[in-house]
């Protein structure tokens, strides 16, 4: 693309960048922009700085904050014995959005990926592993993406915290409720028959 | 979606205002800058703040430019004669990139479209006819799309410059080439057959 100009040129590149926006929605967008009152193109440009520069990760948790330390670390309602490991503050948000979960969070920041050349050492294990060693803690529950890379994160935490007395439990997998059972996969289908609850325990909630 | 974060639904938030960007999107958008370094959302906040405060319109065509002038208007090796009529600098590059205008063009920034709000007074038509007053105008070619906003926007120019002493000429409609004809739409095919070429016209390229 030919450009005929080098400041709407930087602009496109720019936006280009950000992961699934090719050049020509690049275009698109920023074009928009000039449409818009010159303000909102402030506002935008000064949210994503602002938000860049001065975020901060809980010191407890790892997720993303304002403070030193998340709304949910300093929860005292919440329960300490009980942490949900995820992979970042999406997971967190989605199962804040249950209501289902009281215990804290401890945020990964990825999983272990050999192929991005993301290690164990990236991620915030080590930080878990000393929070069970400092005690306290009955139960981790591993709420990662049942993907490759999610399962390689599960498994070399398992490792990691074998030797402690800590009760490591994972997410069910299972069809989703509302699901068809003929359209279910067969690894997940075949999961949930493997993981069968009683039914009473099924129909609680 | 509830967020930790005001710095983060800020960004998210002002990211949700482009087109097409919905807040699941934005988050995902916002949360990858968390993981670049700070220099790329710099770069990114100034290049949209610099595009948006400093850019121009070119005088004569309206097209987006860095100088008073854009630099099609400014080559003498081109055909005053001949003015293509686009609505926005999308169309411009890619009448461009086919390498076959030789003449200047006149962006008018929009189409007329009543439900949006845009009437004729809110584009550039007015300065067109004034062009074609001041002489020297021998073709207008109108290249818009074949909409409804589009064709009632030809019909406005038409009227327009009825009286002047001006070829008025519009881009041809037919099959695109390589198109096979019986996946054509019928008023498209329609149009083809109207506006039928002599056979060594349409060879010539």
């Amino acid at each position: 693309m030919d450009f005929s100009s080098k400041l709407l040129e930087n602009a496109v590149n720019e936006m280009a960048q950000l992961p699934g926006i090719g050049r020509r929605t690049a275009l698109r967008l920023v074009l928009h922009l000039l449409k818009q009152p010159k303000e909102q193109t402030q506002y935008l440009a000064e949210a994503l700085k602002n938000f860049r520069d001065e975020i901060k990760l809980c010191k407890n948790c790892h997720n993303i904050s304002d403070m030193e330390l998340c709304e949910i670390c300093t929860n005292k309602r919440r329960d300490p014995e009980l942490i949900c490991v995820v992979e970042d503050i999406r997971d967190v948000m989605a199962i804040e959005n249950t209501a289902q979960f009281k215990g804290f969070y401890h945020v990964l920041g990825g999983k272990i990926s050999p192929i991005e050349g993301i290690g164990p050492h990236n991620l915030t294990i080590e930080d878990l592993v000393q929070k069970v060693e400092r005690g306290g803690i009955k139960e981790i529950i591993l709420a990662l993406s049942s993907t490759m890379e999610g399962d390689t994160t599960n498994f070399y935490i398992y490792r990691r915290l074998q030797k402690h007395e800590v009760n490591l439990t994972t997410i069910a997998r299972g069809i989703s409720v509302g699901d068809e059972i003929e359209y279910a996969d067969e690894v997940t289908l075949g999961r949930s028959i493997i993981n069968r609850v009683p039914f009473e325990q099924g129909i609680k909630r």
